[in-house]
């Protein structure tokens, strides 16, 4: 009986979701799932494309990128998702993908602009996009500067990774985050639905006002403010 | 045996088929069904994903929002469904999606312009796009308002809730209506066609002109006239 | 042992072919397949879904649109299917659909330009759009004027229906037709992919060239000229 | 047992996947793989459809294009595969499609610029789109010309087949290689997508800038470098 098996499992399921999803494609992504007790968390191996990932296959990782459960080697991108661990202490999952028009607003190095309750239901900003790293730091440790260069987006906009779940990496792709894992893939997926309908209202009208602050709160705070009505409320 | 049971049935399947037509992704999308004897709605539970979505769970609900029959809450955008079947006595169920071309142009807040026959076939005028709602209302009955929104979007551009099954909510997404609930489905799939085949058609071409009116009336007609010569005439 | 069973099974098939190819959805799009013995061809009924769709339900109609076999009405476009038949004597099926990148076009009223060799393997020429309709024939025997119209535009560019197998009616969406009712199928998700080609080309090259003639020429005869080495040669 | 049975069942095996990855719609498209040992290799026979090809329908050609085991035709293109193949010694497999994005770009005749870490996980250049061929060309041996074409392009813009394992031939659609058929295949899905990203990219910001070099050379050494941490390391 392996004490990471729950992660492990939370941390497998969650990224059989991504080629369901659309989101991915051969070996592209990966998803983490925390375990905060023991400061720990379960990463996908780096290269395994989904058709023959097995539970057994997901690695184990302290917040120092030290494996401490499994043989094979963890994703390429694993001391970006230690150094979002280490500084975002509620967060339980992250997940990066290459999806299609998340990836297209990061290369076109764009905030996807909040048009609609669509993207109001899940946050309240413009979803940002994280300047493009410094030469000294792209040559230094880029994994671990990846993940500086998230927080200090967040920090110099004001975000707080509670209330804005995803993020752009300019010139690369989309990160996302939630309470475990399964919420991080949702994020994602959201992301890209979003993403995809900015696109689409830009293209239809190059002037499509930005969402008025009013139906902003409305449809954020129906879902996550205190007095909340959507869903089973459990 | 409930009293309930058909329409909490035709409630459930044309929930179902939202997930199989492409219109919606996890828990976006609701769809009820009326039994106007009994003056009732049927309608899917709030935040509960297709996937694991029983016919068990749909909730039954009077014109004036309350729960007649079902242990779950129903959805977030029950008190719009009601305004409708309460002004709009010849509708048997509403649909309502966050599709992604129907939402592009309603965050784009521009009517559908009637390009072809396709539109033609369904209805004889523009897709309308509802205005955004006046801040005092938002922060009112938000739901409530948004039936408001709609039923005034009819009235100023003078057109019938029987002719004109379908609107899009400046800055939401799409509802749509018809004689019940499957029809509801039926025309919230075929304005996301409509809404891509308009969108694509002013990609290749600007300027690309309205229907003209004999074409207008000639497909309508064939279809919805007294002299209909398309489907089998039952 | 009805003496129309080959056609009918050959028009239900070739039918059914048109959701697999996602080039319908609902009732939309008919196919028809014709025994030029015995003056008469087997086409879909108006209005049935293709999931319901049943080889018995074919309807065999004569080249003056009068039923000879079935007990369904026949598609609301018989007519144009009548007109074409009679007209072109060496086409043996014909496809209608409104599949979304080719009625986009139509709605354009724009040809389709030959832009590149996946065009110039099928035919040499520009996709033509027929212009629409005057209202006078439009107000007459409209499905018969189609036939027309399809005809008229031929005639005026100098095309042959041997050499040209698809065409866009303007406002309306495509027709395509062949040696039998399952080329026809596949003449319309050839025009379908052509289509969104040239769309996407045009998106990224507003100036991109005509494909120049040595080229056009080559690529259709190695697969249609007397020389032709492309396929089996059986 | 046969002697050309691996190659036969791996070009077989690469073939099947172009479907499965919507590469393809019927006959289109065609993949190599190639026995160095004996000097010839297995390809697709010409214009038989995915859904009916069978292992032992496959083709082996030598690198003059004689057949030497099969009853089928080759494939129209065997001449373009057995040229490349003749002159870049370290190919082991070749594969040719026409995907909507990469034959979309190749028709507006523009090379795709290096936009993103997607690209760069790749390749460090922009994907090469070789010039349409001189007419005297066309009309002489065009599929072998279609190789010279591609070899030219490569030595004019000093690229490295080992290094840039995709091209695009203007007007006409991708080729892709790599150390087998099925890294060929992988080229070819990896080329659509990013194909795909870089217009949508230029429609979101048509200024977007190229990836900077200190990230191209990162993301490529990261995966293809001496010091590569990304995949298991086998």
């Amino acid at each position: 009986m392996n004490q990471y098996n729950q992660i492990k499992s939370q941390c497998f399921e969650a990224n059989m979701q991504l080629p369901e999803l659309n989101l991915v494609v051969y070996t592209f992504g990966n998803v983490s799932a925390v375990d905060r007790d023991k400061g720990v968390f379960a990463i996908k191996p780096s290269g395994v494309p989904y058709a023959s990932l097995k539970v057994e296959d997901i690695v184990v990782v302290d917040f120092d990128n030290k494996v401490v459960d499994g043989k094979m080697r963890p994703s390429s991108d694993t001391k970006t998702h230690a150094f979002l661990y280490k500084h975002w202490e509620n967060i339980g999952g992250i997940c990066h993908t290459h999806s299609t028009y998340a990836v297209s607003w990061a290369q076109a190095q764009m905030d996807i602009p909040i048009f609609g309750t669509t993207h109001a239901d899940h946050l309240t900003a413009d979803i940002p996009c994280a300047a493009p790293m410094a030469d000294s730091l792209i040559q230094g440790d880029y994994e671990h500067n990846t993940g500086q260069q998230i927080l200090d987006c967040f920090e110099k906009k004001g975000l707080s990774p509670e209330e804005v779940e995803m993020v752009l990496i300019g010139n690369h792709g989309p990160f996302a985050w939630g309470k475990d894992a399964s919420k991080a893939v949702y994020n994602s997926k959201v992301l890209e639905e979003i993403a995809r309908m900015a696109y689409l209202t830009l293209q239809i009208n190059p002037k499509a006002p930005r969402l008025k602050e009013s139906l902003i709160r409305k449809h954020y705070e129906r879902k996550h403010g205190k007095d909340a009505y959507y869903g089973q409320g459990c």
